[in-house]
């Protein structure tokens, strides 16, 4: 049985492309630095986004949390989406790791609004964590993935700039964005202190995050990463695989927006209350589906899918999530999508 | 000039009595377990709240970091109020210090909801913080001081139950609630995990909170108040003044709770928006008003009352609060507040 | 019975004349910074010391914490003497609370050597926790309390200036010393970034310690402190005390020092190996006995003195302290040591 | 030009029968547990060392940063070998992440003594960091790789018992000193509470390690090392170089002992000061060699060696390193060997 696969867009498999280049990647020991796939993609990662300098890292929870080590002092305070990643799924690291205390601010749009950034920095007084640093998440994966006009996004940052924070943009998928708006990814990249973007979203390599910065917080990085246990040896298998998928993945996305849409409709079509796209904001490769009071709930659905080869997360007891990706194609969206309204509908 | 200071309970300063206790302390190095004063108030304190042991720690806050090291692991995550003392007030050390992750839930009432305790835990699933605890506040400082119905004490009390929690009270001010409800404070604490109460807000000694819990719980926060440097010598002359405390001066709250009552009224028929006690809570020794758009600011208004020997804080640009305490008397509360009409509404 | 109390100098209760100053104590809130006799302690303290600031905290301990923390970002390390109280008799507050990584000097003389700290510091590579603090201890308390020649004093700070170290001061007993050598203190606490004393050891007030340094690292501390929940209310009652111990106790160390000369003789001519005063370096009020393979061991022997009203902490197996102080004069030291004797040798 | 890398057993590239099983992996996304190669080879360790469960991390360094965490509570104290590399060289992650103290053992003959473990657990009194957990390194790379006796191991085993604390083995090389010794790896593995093995050292695999232990403690794992950022997707890549190296690969380490003997065999009759094999301890892979004070040092030397192509690392001013492993033939190491005489001693 072929499987339509929508839990996420980290499930994608490499293909033959890929594979190829892992297969015949120049490798060394990247603890020494010596391993030449890690350093061009370091380089290539630096120069796309607009940044002096990029670490490799086998994650973006472990890029965001390096991040958050680099910038920040414990006993400072950050300023989160109350449903970023940072705060909501990465086991408590802001926390426990960096010893910083989240703020957490209304981020139902996908972005914290300006007001919200300017009035949640405490004055200086002993009672108070002093905030140092602003976190954005490009798209937002809990908000439905939507890209946000760029006037939005811009406008939080002039807000974290007024209050004199840093910021850093998990921009675990950040393509995505700059891809549905034809926009350079610079454009979001470029502004702020430092962004990590992942390679194994729908970009499709297995493994790997970059977080990229000035020259000097990513020589602080480099500690940080090292007392994680992030720094690697022959890490230039992946590293090839990451190349190769900047190199060619990137207008890739589109496509997946595409698929997104055509799930989107054909869900709304069959009878299903699908999330809308706000005015202004734009569908990446997302598709939230809230169920009515009646009829199975998120788990029982994905439950009742699961033998019929389509899959996908429950997020919440009747909201569920669906996300395209390069593992599948127009068909077998429409198949899922035929799947799961007759599961939904018929039960 | 006689100054009338309604910035906190905390301001206080021992009258002739406590004076006497303290300068007739015994006392020896609690450090050795050699402070009979210390012991004396560790039994009593204990005995009151209804639980097993007790720890004298020199403040407040250090009682609230102590019992969330005891409690909770590193990487945990706590259920606090949004506006809640330990999250907000605390500089972090929930973070810093205990290395955990806050969820904070809506207190706007003065306690989360019951359903927002049980909404919030979130699944066994390395991407969450796993909840450990839930934290308490009664009086809710900047919710109004609200004595809340004890119905609904012991409903998020089940609730934090029923996740499997453990509880931790912040009652700085609990006995402010159980005299305003006229209940014996085991109330609200007999039935939690432990309980922090200070002894230097309303009940008027010098310094000094008590930590309240089962022997193993106390024996841990032992070690946690060592290392945060909270173990003292002769500890015995605060003790001295918080048994006096302890002995005398609860039931001198209700004054300071009629007094609240007078000024608030006094405000209100002078014009100002004074924050109303929703149905079925009562006023305890907090006034909270809301400014005008038109006129002062809290600040401005703080500022202009200051000469004339008036003292408040400004917890937001147009909100104050005012408290009353042991430092005052029915006249001095009238007076105080015709100052602040006249600086508020000439102005 | 009258107890003979050698466990150590934070035993002292305060005399007629201390109590005074306590009972007339002027007190105010001390986190309004409204409390006069901590103001006046404050500023005295950073003028003995030769420092531009002084913060008040409860206890040594914290005082050292506090210290690390304001210095430090975790993921350093920070040198320290492999017997120091800052890394052994603290809790492990330094990894648990300021996150930073101990490496620990051969102490044995008192002080890490210069050679040792110069040596001690790694290479700039992500492998190595980076230095940025250095910690002496003056006395050293487990190295048996002795007087460093302050040139020895002055070659360590000038190898930790040597290799960029900020240098912290845990001067609980810097008083000692000062008074052993005659000299000012300022020789030892003018040189170095940061000092904590205590008040509560020979100098005889209740509790209390002090952390002088730069304005600039006391506005950093005063987060610190209020984090750890340091911040008191009225503490002016315990810094009377500690301005009276300030300007009448420190030459009183005096006496304990020729009392512990006194002691150490009786123990050494009636038979016990007392530890030596090694050539350059002075007594204090600290003796240090090591007892012989045969006989009682240093908590038996402890055992049989205290019903006999002599009290002592035994540190080793073979090993136990005595310490003297203002809770004792000539007659009871000679009378502590007789007792001491008899029940060593006759056991 | 063919270079002889000695730095690291670290810098092994892959053969052709590796690359062929990464080329062909099958693979999923292992945070949904769906990677059969992950699935695979985490049985396989488990079952290779004698435990319950185990889980794949990208380096030894998370391996035993995850090991600590999972441990311990934040405040205890580990005892750690004086130079070993959980303490020295892995970026203080002990304290910064786990908040953990540590007791720093004489560990110069590669194993602290039972004496040591047994005197280095302090009383249960509030002064002390609680002891919880030992962690003994096999074999000790900073201490000559050496292969200790296994009585010497089940001895200090057996003194950690005694004292109730939890063992976590530093195995990055304990295949190793099992293959000098002639012994099944379980010897050494099965008797601890968990175990690190490298799959990236002498066994040749680019990259990952692997963390053993009872179902329980791997559990625990699960979530310290997500909150890491060591959770990856289609990790199966790696894996599947891991289970190449596990079936093929532990016998070859025979040969790297070998030429480890060779090589100081050669070095020594050329007239170097290698650091001898203590009687009943065996050579594996790694050769120390001292430098007399006359001559080059051991960065000159390295640094004359390196356009020769001849690497190695110097570990200390007169002291440096050579590990032999899979990427080197007997040939290259007595080609390598004769550079380095011909640089020291014609310097």
């Amino acid at each position: 049985m072929n499987i339509v696969d929508f839990r996420s867009d980290t499930v994608t498999c490499p293909d033959g492309g890929m594979r190829k280049a892992i297969f015949e990647a120049s490798v060394g020991d990247s603890g020494y630095g010596d391993d030449p796939s890690i350093n061009e993609l370091e380089s290539l990662a630096a120069d796309i986004v607009g940044q002096e300098a990029a670490i490799f890292v086998p994650s973006g929870v472990m890029g965001n949390i390096t991040a958050l080590g680099s910038h920040c002092r414990r006993g400072e305070a950050v300023l989160v989406g109350d449903k970023s990643h940072i705060y909501r799924y990465e086991g408590g690291g802001l926390s426990a790791i960096a010893g910083l205390l989240p703020y957490a601010l209304d981020d139902s749009s996908g972005l914290p609004s300006p007001e919200s950034v300017l009035n949640s920095c405490p004055e200086v007084n002993v009672h108070f964590a002093q905030t140092s640093l602003l976190c954005l998440e490009v798209t937002h994966n809990d908000r439905g993935g939507l890209a946000q006009p760029l006037s939005d996004f811009k406008a939080v940052v002039e807000a974290g700039r007024e209050k004199g924070l840093a910021i850093h943009l998990d921009g675990a998928r950040v393509f995505n964005s700059a891809v549905a708006w034809g926009v350079d990814v610079k454009e979001y990249t470029s502004s702020v202190d430092s962004v990590q973007f992942c390679l194994s979203k729908g970009l499709g390599a297995p493994m790997g995050a970059m977080l990229c910065g000035s020259e000097e917080f990513i020589s602080r990085a480099r500690f940080e990463r090292k007392r994680l246990g992030g720094e690697l040896r022959q890490a230039g298998f992946m590293a090839a695989a990451g190349i190769y998928a900047l190199k060619n993945n990137i207008p890739k996305l589109l496509e997946d927006h595409e698929n997104g849409q055509v799930l989107a409709d054909t869900l709304a079509q069959g009878g299903l209350i699908v999330e809308p796209v706000p005015q202004g904001t734009r569908r990446t490769n997302m598709v939230y589906v809230n169920l009515a009071e009646k009829g199975p709930s998120s788990s029982e659905l994905a439950a009742s899918c699961k033998p019929k080869g389509v899959l996908f997360n429950d997020m919440e007891p009747r909201r569920f999530r669906l996300v395209t990706h390069l593992g599948m194609d127009r068909e077998e969206v429409i198949r899922g999508a035929n799947c799961i309204l007759r599961e939904a509908l018929t039960a």
